[in-house]
């Protein structure tokens, strides 16, 4: 079995093209919820007729899910280790369900079903059921309805563990209760120059909510992307949890503009200096390593972000992200990249993506 | 009085319009002759009254001498010394006669009689006279008659300091004899990138030849710009200084050659790489040194020489040497400018060059 993410409507991608609220600073919205049915051994200590039966009834309660009815389903366990990592670039399955760890074990047996707009459920990650949406821009407030009705929809048609005074429960505790985890992935780079970073990230761990890279858990941060999430998941609704992110995360982009308003009231010069070489690095250089692309989209979103730039999209900027990852590179060039290569092959997608913009823009 | 160089016919920047023959590696080709006139003292030792006599003497054999009836004279001693600069920045006089060694001084009674090519005559210099033609590329084989020419024409009709056993007596001893030095201005990004250039250079001084800067004598090697020139003056013919300067500079021509080869057969895409990021942030950046401009400006050099960068001419590049220099910026610019203006103007002029080439290559 081979991947097919033509299969989706938008090729899982939607959320990438910028429409969604402040997509100047705010990538896209995230909520998963962790679900598990009621009487089945978690996943870690499934047997293989266990996880199989699982995956069996959240497919069928799905066939029944008006949302989930068009989606298309990848067997995770069936697909070539090179599709799984295409599928985690995009966003559309985490690590853990991609069995992504470690290379020489196997995926347990799963499948992720995804639909429009990154809506969809990952069958025995961690937990039998995650739930997720992926929005562009700031949306808890479109996102959340979202889960909660997928929630509601699926719940009706399969039995959940679900205890009365813990909540749900999860195969980590630190998820039990509402099992939610809602994260927005921001761009920071005023906070970043202007050195506030550390003291608002500081600020935020002590009212309960935690950040991390790019690829969630335990990633690196690159390009000044921080994705803001809920630390705690118990003891609050899932209402009270998003809303409290939705607020926190509402002061760190006013942090943000303030400090992006220093910077060009303080260092104009400097600011257009810096966004425009790294503009000029990105769009002529014919080596980029993912680290370095990231970095200096990072100075470009900058520079479209503060109106200097107008000669790329944050769209374009957006798809960087993505489509420059190795196994994109790969997918895109019909064959596996060696490292030299896939740096040339990165390097020529940014200019090509790039030249296109501003000859668009040019018009 | 204020210096024009509009009353040049070409400004005074003929050498810099890459016609001559190597224009690609070679900038550009200067012989100067020292004179000084019999029965005088030499300049440093000379009264006011001495040196007036000697620019008036010069003045009127030069009104006789047909190569130089129409050039035009520059009284350095009578300009300011930002039109003194201007002049220097553009290679028509030497630090030594725009008296810019020390800022606090005044420059002697002295003058400079230019025409068209660069051809003309410095005046009260270290010698009484200083005969010099700039061509460009690699032209000792037309600038040595023209600066021949020069000689006999100018000698005809001035009495000129010569002892039969020392040839041209000089103020400094290191250039009695013939009083000649040839220059060539020569590019060597691909012996500096393979680390050849320490022995080539190493080589040059065993064989009689030196090296220098970009603006002669003391002066720091930047964007790997030589000026390489025969360190000798006596004990040999012009025509045999000239000869082995020529056939020196021909074989460091093979050896530049050579080296680039070599770059783009072991490493074509990090060459392609480094040139193409030169291009992107000379064309992009919102503040330049000159130190950066020059630097960048050699890697984009090397790129339009290995025919990898179609998008500048060499003329473009050459201007750059000369337009991006602080009294040229503030000169265009009608005012003095700050050092940050300055670098601002700078990089505003550079991207202006250089879009206006892209758009009419592209064309």
């Amino acid at each position: 079995m081979t991947v097919d993410l033509t299969l989706l409507p938008d090729g899982g991608t939607s959320w990438l093209d910028a429409s969604g609220p402040e997509n100047n600073i705010v990538l896209s919205t995230r909520i998963r919820l962790a679900r598990n049915l009621q009487g089945r051994p978690f996943t870690v200590r499934a047997s293989q007729a266990e996880l199989l039966s699982v995956l069996d009834d959240v497919c069928a309660a799905a066939r029944e899910t008006p949302v989930l009815r068009d989606g298309v389903l990848y067997r995770i366990d069936e697909l070539e280790s090179f599709d799984r990592v295409l599928l985690h670039e995009r966003h559309l399955i985490s690590k853990e369900l991609g069995g992504l760890g470690n290379p020489n074990a196997d995926p347990r047996i799963g499948a992720a079903l995804l639909t429009n707009g990154a809506l969809g459920v990952m069958i025995n990650e961690e937990d039998h059921l995650r739930l997720q949406t992926l929005e562009s821009g700031f949306a808890l407030e479109s996102a959340f309805p979202a889960i909660e009705r997928l929630d509601t929809d699926l719940g009706a048609r399969l039995a959940v563990a679900f205890h009365p005074e813990f909540g749900y429960l999860t195969a980590c505790p630190t998820n039990a209760g509402t099992g939610l985890r809602a994260s927005v992935l921001i761009h920071l780079p005023g906070l970043v120059l202007t050195k506030e970073i550390g003291k608002v990230l500081q600020g935020l761990s002590q009212i309960g909510l935690t950040f991390r890279g790019l690829y969630g858990e335990g990633s690196e941060v690159i390009g000044n992307f921080f994705q803001l999430s809920n630390q705690t998941t118990l003891g609050k609704s899932e209402e009270a949890l998003v809303d409290h992110l939705s607020q926190m995360v509402s002061q760190v982009l006013e942090y943000e503009q303030q400090a992006r308003e220093i910077l060009l009231r303080e260092a104009p010069t400097v600011i257009e200096d810096k966004v425009w070489r790294a503009y000029g690095r990105l769009r002529y250089a014919r080596i980029l390593s993912f680290e370095e692309t990231m970095n200096l989209s990072s100075g470009v979103r900058l520079g479209v972000g503060l109106n200097l730039i107008s000669e790329v999209s944050v769209y374009t900027l957006n798809k960087l992200l993505i489509f420059t990852q190795p196994a994109h590179l790969a997918h895109r060039h019909g064959r596996p990249l060696s490292d030299s290569e896939r740096r040339t092959e990165r390097a020529r997608y940014v200019r090509d993506l790039l030249e296109a913009d501003a000859n668009r823009m040019a018009r």
